[in-house]
């Protein structure tokens, strides 16, 4: 145990929990289940926003706004919905406070609401209670709107990151002409997702569908990406509902087609939240903190002097503002630490359990010798190199060590997914190795329950890529045509 | 009256609010004051979150991210804060629904809170709760953080943008080691705000601060920018507080500073809200739409062809798209409308109604002849331009309305600013010639209030750049020192 994290070995739970803490990035408030986001924290979670933001409005979406409250009564429209979620809500009845008379301050029972308002767990039914008003016609579709938001869900059992009652996240909401179009988006959307997971986050997934079960409340289909920890555990990184005409018929929401006849709106909605900095956090680090993907590293390279005179200070930061002038045009964030309270191995083991992807560090007899040594956080490895073409050399290795990641992460993954034919070592697998199952199944709800039941392993998803292959129900010994993945998940 | 909209001479009130509605901005929510800000709105907004952002990280400041709920004990834990914001909270007093078996959705009683929950009206209160777990020496000082989130203030009277029960913003909540310092960065985000209102926004303040009485619930010093809308009435644009020790007494938050002698910790709080938008549209807008300065238009050109075969639009198009190149190459955000369901007129009204700073209209004469109609939509002047050179001259053109529409606003205010010294006078121009009234006032509270009973107007603020001057309270007639701007106000 260093820096007051416990090691993955001895109780990755606990290594987590340490972690978010040491690492400055979250901390729980005294709101039962409510995090507080800490600066080093959502400065990864802007990165992520930035880029997401990017590829919805690249794919032409547009952000919206719309209320925290929803009516209690449109809550209950639609009713897989409201079955979803009722448990979970938070209830608003009271609009003011009052002082008892004795320095009390308690709810003021006259300003009681008319009709209870929730806080939005997820917005379908505000919104398709506004489109409605949007949308006459099919020259008004397809509508792609987007919302950055905090939403709640109220949790009995919470971890930072990975569930807490309030989180911020996206929700996509877009409205079409025919079901074609809307499973489409739906699709377009899992590309999207897959692509910031595997390509910023350099976390492989697999995309797939959810079983019925698992299924959003309201939608005809979910489809997901699926991610696997380094415990062995799944973890679902985002998710994009074909919403069929469900919300559309709640909210009584109709156009006039091509042909001029009525018909109801085809809904798709989608949504990735914070819960995907605890992703990254459980992808890549390690027993000395966090490893960060270069291109979601609030600082990709920090600049560590070493000197004892503060002559050599000056002639150490006169090289470092070049340096750093040459890093920052090739779009390269760069922090130069140079305070006096803080001894360069003080430094080096707070940038390391930050994450920062690159260390440098200079001394006098590198400012004599034109050397500068680098360190990696992903290998741990260090190396002395020539001042001269630096800024080129750093800026490869930023490229390296985000493939390094991502293919350490993947290979991982396939060491980690295995087919089991029989229900005894399905169990045995899933308490002693861990990981992505990939089994047959009958089909049946009834099946999916039991075995979650009996081993809470889940059934994460049907991969996209599937292929049909006849094989045997490992719980039942029924016909199956496919495998599908199971795995225990946060 | 055109496209729906009655004319700010006839009805300002009205004018303003058929323009939010038109011009797709936003719109009511079936929740009680709360606002849908739709897509056109909305990126006003975000160009807006953007260029303040990147001022707040300048200025050194960091990003986090708070709990939507503030325990009530908390909340009441500041006496005058809570004394400000208890009568418009919204409370949180259950996590449960339920089916209460005749198909209804009901609340749970038996998920009572044990403690109701306040939603956010302002963030202090939670934030220094959190604060004391951060500093414990001069050495974590100063803590510069800024939050953008929602917030709910229940309103009984709501107008779009400018008064809404939940509205988006940001607020900043700094610490300090000295009341020096707190009061220097609440002076610098004042110039923060008062910069980004007048060149980005081209909307003139007034650098003032409050009088006791107007002062932020729990704050010392209040210091405030204020503007004069077209229709001679203020709005409050930002505003930024010295909270003295008064959050760090509440919640015990104490360091030990230089001298190892422990001490309260000095506090300031600062924040803008989706009410600037408000600001933009009463300060610029005219009968024919929004004018946007071009700093923050989401379409800053808009280009128009104007055809009657489809290969005339082929042409047209070519060129187009060479321009557009060339003007995205200059950071200026271009739209070709070709879309052949509108006509080039009600594309025009269109964009005129959206505030697009510049439209290019180009025809086949006008490529025969290599030019184009260029016409502002601030001075609503058309010319015909070269199409050679053009971006040059349109990036000249989008400079010269930014600035035209500064200067006409800051005309219009100065015109409006007028020194008054009798009380008939004051309450005869209030209703005849609105504007800032700068009068001589007592500086007792009783007065203030007793010159808003009667009059409905407010003292703005105490402008910084104040001179003293001898002179009797135009209520009282009791001796004063300097004047005061006073106004109604939004």
């Amino acid at each position: 145990m260093s820096k007051g994290i416990i090691s993955k070995e001895e109780d990755y739970s606990q290594w987590y929990n340490d972690l978010v803490i040491k690492a400055d990035l979250a901390e729980y408030s005294p709101v039962r289940g409510c995090m507080i986001i800490k600066p080093y924290g959502y400065s990864i979670w802007e990165k992520m926003q930035s880029v997401l933001d990017g590829m919805f409005k690249e794919t032409g979406h547009s952000n919206a706004y719309f209320p925290l409250f929803i009516p209690k009564s449109f809550f209950s429209k639609e009713a897989s919905h409201v079955e979803g979620f009722a448990k979970e809500c938070a209830v608003v009845t009271h609009y003011r406070l009052k002082n008892d008379g004795n320095g009390n301050i308690i709810v003021d029972e006259d300003a009681k609401l008319e009709e209870e308002l929730i806080i939005r767990p997820t917005s379908e039914t505000i919104i398709w209670n506004t489109y409605k008003g949007w949308i006459q016609s099919y020259r008004d579709l397809p509508l792609l709107i987007n919302q950055w938001a905090n939403v709640v869900r109220w949790e009995m059992r919470t971890r930072l990151f990975l569930r807490t009652s309030e989180f911020l996240w996206q929700e996509g909401h877009t409205a079409h002409a025919t079901a074609d179009e809307a499973i489409a988006e739906t699709e377009q959307m899992l590309g999207v997702y897959a692509d910031f997971a595997e390509n910023w986050l350099a976390l492989p997934v697999v995309r797939g569908r959810k079983t019925p079960n698992e299924r959003f409340a309201g939608a005809l289909d979910t489809y997901c990406i699926e991610a696997l920890m380094q415990d062995g555990k799944a973890l679902q990184a985002g998710t994009s509902h074909f919403l069929g005409q469900n919300f559309a018929k709640a909210f009584d929401v109709k156009f006039t087609n091509k042909e001029n006849k009525l018909d109801y709106v085809w809904a798709t909605s989608w949504g990735v939240s914070t819960r995907l900095i605890g992703a990254l956090i459980m992808s890549h680090s390690d027993d000395a903190g966090l490893v960060l993907p270069p291109k979601l590293a609030p600082i990709q390279v920090v600049v560590v002097p070493i000197y004892k005179h503060e002559e050599e200070l000056e002639n150490i930061a006169t090289y470092v503002k070049g340096l750093t002038k040459e890093l920052k045009a090739k779009g390269i964030t760069v922090k130069f630490d140079n305070r006096d309270t803080h001894r360069p191995g003080a430094k080096f083991a707070e940038y390391e359990l930050k994450g920062v992807p690159l260390r440098v560090a200079i001394g006098s007899r590198d400012m004599q010798n034109g050397t500068v040594e680098l360190a990696r956080r992903d290998t741990k490895t260090k190396e002395t190199v020539n001042q001269g073409g630096l800024a080129a050399v750093i800026e490869q290795l930023l490229e390296d060590i985000q493939v390094n990641i991502y293919a350490k992460a993947l290979s991982f993954r396939q060491e980690n997914t295995k087919e089991v034919d029989s229900y005894e070592d399905f169990r045995r697998m899933l308490d002693e190795e861990p990981g992505f199952l990939s089994a047959h199944w009958d089909g049946t709800a009834e099946t999916e329950q039991l075995i979650k039941d009996e081993t809470k392993a889940t059934i994460r998803c049907i991969p996209l890529d599937n292929k049909l292959e006849e094989g045997k129900c490992i719980r039942t010994g029924k016909p199956s045509t496919q495998r599908v993945l199971f795995a225990r998940a946060y």
